[in-house]
């Protein structure tokens, strides 16, 4: 923490100051300026409230110089998180491809779409069983029946299966059922869901905010750590900027920069990031360009049926020449795609 | 809903957009242009999904005429609701001053706080029990304590009392205890704790989310008004914006719009706004002057030893007189405060 | 500046920090971390550019300590700037009313509006003769003989003119013809321009660019302060958020935390800032609340024949109540309206 | 344009509004809803002003339905436009590579640097005579003198140069001087400048604004094309965000729509767009997954050295590899680097 003084600061207030800051144990050093004063403070164990200093008398500023993160942060733990559900692995030098429909509609329907994934060339299938929608009045999921049919979706395919919890009921429900356990961009600060899922010993999936800061991401993320579950997959879903020329801003610079802060792993999700159906191949390719460990396509077969999201929804045929591409872009990109073909 | 097709549309696609138009029961109307075509929709009894028709080919867009929420609108009551706790009113004419600590720290301090804004012209105590914190390694909160504490300030002081819950359970615990039951801007589209607290009949305060559109809170807002509690007090407390220079940007734009729009009370918090004791008493000021409802203010009398958000309490000195100034502009503008001193 | 170095940073680095500081002259100020180190610097006479370091070996930041604006500054001149024009005085305790048409369309249309606000009580008039558009087929004024009219309409109704120039040519032409300059949001970064209004001694009104933070505007204003004219004007008009409910979000946390800042007048465009007819008394409202020197007011007796932005303007009638609103205002907030009236 | 009225509308209100539409010269189409109406409007040969009929009484909003731009639009001109510069092509199937350090500072230092990226394989060399800096006491650049050094540089690689002008003076220097003309972000709406590019013959490059929308910047393009100017390059740097995790956030998103909806070539700026060296290279190779038609990088030997953004430039060794991956994808994403290699 640097603590900045405002314009020639009486003898009181820098006493003041010192004194507070060895009160919490730390220790200050005195920086003088031409017509000012910093204060910086060292020996905290971990980052401080710039508000303890910010209201005292004489206080201009109060500048953080630790990283409010610790668990997530690459200088906690250097060597890169590998996640293993079944034979996929998320982590370093793998690239794995998420598919399925955005909402599990019937089971007729899952599987199918599941099927088409698979042969294609899917690592895990993804549905949602439990729709967080802006609007009370839209479709908001089967629930528990769609967790079922995600589950015989399994069973007939091999994918593991990820689909989100949007509270802590309908969490339990999904630990059972679910290979990962995703937690959604509207969620993404829902500290209780966020300890509860701490407490659980299954991948959890985390989007990021739609204006959700990376250090606050990575808080978020802290907070399932911080409960003992080690196994967090980040997913960078596209953030909320002043253009809605796309529905949402997907921020492939905060991939890039987490890849160098944190040691989690990190996937893009280009349906909801990019909200057309003509941009997600070209963002799902970034992803790979990029260093992404992998990719979440919404895929369907039949999207003008879809009951949600269909817009977004790639063709199956479209998905294969997706994958395709990507395996091709691998190689020289140091990826290989799950599964050995890369 | 209006449907855009692309330049030179075929027949085919022109058919395949009027039938799906028929088919969920709307009536089509044909809008021929210079070089593409429009096709208006009519008869829909609520907001239609674009999705219905984007996914279909040759259409380019589908812009919604019709505003998605309906309970929370002028449209649908003309009237502007009134909130009555207590002796206290939420609704036009009206001006509320809440204040209080930020966080519940102990009976001792929040009793004594709880005096000097009453003294000062409080009309309603806020103080957090349950606190969501960025951090895990932050002040949580003194939980059910706190709430016992919040109890002995009202017998104290016969100020109602305003504090948040951030999940069903506390929001059980807040319903027993509190008198307006506060959802915060991290849970504002948690829309299962939206529910729980639509079946409760006590009022709910609904904070606007860090970067929800006004449409996005009014939506949020529907989600209780939908399940039967009609008692919502809107609270504009900052959106985020590119720039830091204050900790959030008040968006008064937002309390004008509404007051134009929606027929629930509407307060603004200064304290969270702006993040800065300088800035609360003009930005109260400013909430008064454009026709808000109220404002909710943190005060502390020892802003240094606060254990959340110290720096953007006032002093209940600096509290006592932002309220004789609004005591003083209110007849200028309109409003009367709270207990017929304005 | 306080340098952030590495995790563990080597001899090597730190010794290549400190020499760099040295050879700028400055001193370097070592203060020992848990884990890591981080370099005060003093002596340096003004900001420093964080690049010097932050190509360095070993660094991980570069925080700037020292605000980079400096002549804006209430540091540098504590006593506030007052700006004389004609009768009309924009600094503390004044709050001038500025008002006209968008766009000088006719002499016969802007005598008549210049009349109509003049009688209302307006203290400056408005009207752009050079209308920077976002598109390129849209009117963009009348250029030299808008001037011309303006110079009309000010010997008819006494009032000084404020007036846009976008280019070189056009400044000299509205040097000419006009009291006050007005730079626009759109040119606020363009640096030959502001220079070129620098070396003029005519007072400057200076928009807030679109998305420009606060630091970046008053460095805006350092540009003509430091060619040597000291008249500049502050004018806030909304910025860019991610909701489109209104036109722009008028900050007006800014406009607060500007004259803690800043010893420049500072005025709000309520017009450009919402966009809508409905929101400009109000937020006018708010303006004077929260101690700003003035507003800035489109208003127009023919709003459906207006060539520009008619939707935002507000009628004679409207804005003789709008001066009667912020008249009765006024003294309880401090200020009084010029004219001796407030 | 499409306009919608309020809530049961009088017959008055309505008649106004269709009687206005047919003053202008177009049509309007009643379409009748269960509480209000609508009225499209056809016949207009280019995008209407909404402000002509929000303005009227009963109007609750204008949407327009034709895209503003239309020289820039890919329903103007199906084919994607090719720009030559000497051997280099700027469009479709065509990556090119323009490096070269930030600023221009000495001779010494611009041939050295452009000998350099010439071995690594860039195409075009960059460099700024002409810098816009936020602060008035930071380097501007060496103006003339510097494009004097560019000349050289060309002589002595044979690249081809593009370079900034930041106002008339420089415009017609620059013309003289460059190949390419660059125009900055902050002139993206400087609309005498555009037009004054607009008027010559020489390749543009526009640089995406701050918070320029897409709409805005096709605007933009649109005043040089209807100049007569064909040869608009657009380039993508980058957007201001909430966050400040990265110096900037770059749309990658808009780039791929940009592919669809314009048939002028578009790069991207990784260097200005992260500013963070590490960041360069991989948001480089994201930039050709997605289709864009190159790349333009600050490539300084002696980072520490230099006199403009530093910290964003990568190493001609670093470069030298950016080159080499960017040629092994190159193949699997159906582009070639111009020169035949990739």
């Amino acid at each position: 923490m640097l603590i900045l003084l405002v314009n020639t600061p009486t003898e009181a207030q820098i006493e003041t100051v010192m004194a507070r800051v060895r009160e919490i144990g730390c220790k200050p050093h005195l920086i003088p300026g031409e017509h000012s004063i910093a204060i910086g403070i060292t020996g905290n164990s971990q980052a401080l409230d710039p508000g303890i200093f910010t209201s005292l008398d004489g206080v201009s500023e109060a500048i953080p110089v630790t990283k409010p993160f610790k668990l997530a942060s690459h200088d906690f733990k250097h060597a890169k998180t590998e996640i293993h559900v079944g034979s996929v692995t998320f982590g370093p030098k793998h690239f794995v491809v998420i598919a399925g429909p955005c909402a599990v509609e019937s089971e007729e329907q899952t599987v199918r779409i599941a099927k088409a994934v698979k042969a294609a060339g899917a690592n895990v299938l993804r549905g949602g069983a439990f729709k967080p929608r802006t609007s009370p009045y839209a479709f908001q999921g089967l629930g528990l029946e769609g967790l079922k049919i995600l589950k015989t979706a399994r069973e007939q395919t091999g994918l593991p299966v990820v689909t989100e919890a949007v509270d802590i009921q309908s969490l339990e429900l999904v630990n059972e059922y679910a290979d990962i356990i995703q937690l959604g961009a509207r969620n993404m600060q829902n500290f209780s869901l966020l300890q509860a899922a701490g407490r659980l010993r299954k991948p959890v999936m985390l989007k990021r905010g739609l204006s959700a800061t990376v250090d606050e991401w990575l808080m978020a993320a802290e907070y399932i750590l911080n409960e003992g579950n080690e196994q967090v997959i980040l997913c960078e879903r596209g953030i909320r900027s002043f253009d809605n020329f796309t529905r949402n801003t997907v921020d492939i610079g905060a991939v890039i920069g987490l890849q160098l802060q944190s040691h989690l792993p990190i996937i893009v999700d280009p349906s909801h990031g990019t909200g057309r159906r003509q941009m997600v191949i070209p963002m799902g390719k970034a992803a790979l360009a990029v260093g992404a460990n992998g990719v979440m396509v919404d895929v369907h077969d039949r999207p003008k049926e879809a009951l949600c999201d269909g817009p977004q929804a790639i063709l199956p045929s479209e998905f294969s020449e997706m994958v395709a591409t990507l395996r091709k872009m691998a190689p020289a990109t140091g990826a290989h795609l799950v599964g050995g073909l890369g």
